[in-house]
């Protein structure tokens, strides 16, 4: 396992855009990129024909993706030789308001990761994962957390999905208005979207010596005011 | 069909809460809040045993979600009698920061809708959908723009999955620590999550008399500012 990303990943069948193929990334880096600025995945999965979409944390440890063994509970339990899965990242950079109601749409960033998760059984491998969720969040806070104990280890479940099928779906830009449409008498563009943390909330009275929580620790993802958004174009 | 959520779903062995059941919602009115709040979905549907997740707009309208078919455009293709979908809705509110690893967690609200989805084949359900789409995210949208046509609305598939069988699942409030770890010299708390519109970002001049683009039309969901935010308790 390398923390380089280097390569383009191969279009497979399951992974070719049928629709607007010019919104494809196969670039490793850029699909990674998308995967370590996002935080929550959608698993899907299968019980007993039923399709599932579960919301839940990863990380991206080299070119394996790490998620919570709870989402995916139902069939972990039933799991014997791996479990087939979906996992979708999605970001939303902003509203694409068109003249046409035909041509809204929406400014994103997707990653769908297609593959076989296994549960992870060596300790250092589930410690780095458990390690990844935190430190994913939040950069250092695992070092700085009493200890996960060796009950609670094994209390948590964690799957690994390698990183070999897998795409990115991105929209930027204006509208795509119809040229006959641009005189159309209403307002057209982007109005970008910026998720940012409010002010943090004690949990009580903190020990002596502890400092606030710097919001600045999320790193670049949440630093973003609405003021200095710059939409992509 | 109706606007009107009374009573409360069915649990079913599909939507009962396997872990942490405290944490279910089944009253139709606490689920219709949270799906009319969030506008993205990711839908989860079944191809030749492979599950996959794709991210899409929706609306809800009375007593039935309806997604565009594009998000399920590998399925609609092959499509027959409906299509077994999972359609989930999560709206993150926070970071729950704990003193240890093991019970750092996150706030949120999300909602799952399990069913068959069909095709929309009648013109009236289908434009009203079309119009729910728009109006879901910029109210009052649909009727100031240019029209959708009829090839448009030919070229255009759209899902109706009915709200039937469905469960919420919401955390709110501060970390749960152990009550020995309380002392460790760490912060702890809620970091309140609030996505808000930026600037919006005209396409190119405006016909005259087109005034900006007000983020107030956006609706409560984007006008917290982060100052303002008052996480749940």
């Amino acid at each position: 396992m390398t923390d380089v990303a280097n390569g383009v990943l191969a279009v497979t069948p399951r992974t070719r855009l049928r629709r607007l193929p010019e919104r494809g990334v196969f670039d490793r880096a850029a699909i990674y990129r998308i995967l370590d600025e996002a935080f929550i995945c959608h698993v899907a999965f299968v019980v007993e024909g039923q399709p599932f979409a579960m919301p839940t944390g990863y990380a991206r440890l080299g070119d394996a993706l790490y998620f919570h063994g709870s989402a995916a509970s139902r069939m972990v339990r039933q799991l014997s030789a791996g479990l087939e899965v979906c996992c979708t990242v999605t970001l939303l950079d902003g509203l694409v308001l068109a003249r046409s109601a035909f041509h809204h749409s929406v400014n994103y960033r997707s990653v769908v990761v297609l593959g076989t998760a296994h549960l992870v059984e060596g300790r250092e491998e589930k410690l780095a994962a458990l390690r990844g969720f935190t430190d994913h969040v939040v950069p250092g806070r695992w070092a700085e957390v009493r200890p996960i104990t060796d009950q609670e280890l094994k209390g948590t479940s964690v799957l690994r999905l390698p990183i070999e099928e897998a795409s990115a779906k991105v929209r930027t830009g204006p509208p795509k208005d119809d040229d006959e449409d641009l005189a159309w008498p209403v307002w057209a563009g982007v109005v970008p979207l910026v998720t940012s943390p409010g002010a943090p909330v004690p949990d009580g009275p903190m020990p002596p010596g502890v400092t606030a929580f710097d919001g600045a620790r999320l790193g670049r993802r949440y630093l973003q005011s609405p003021a200095a958004t710059n939409p992509a174009q």
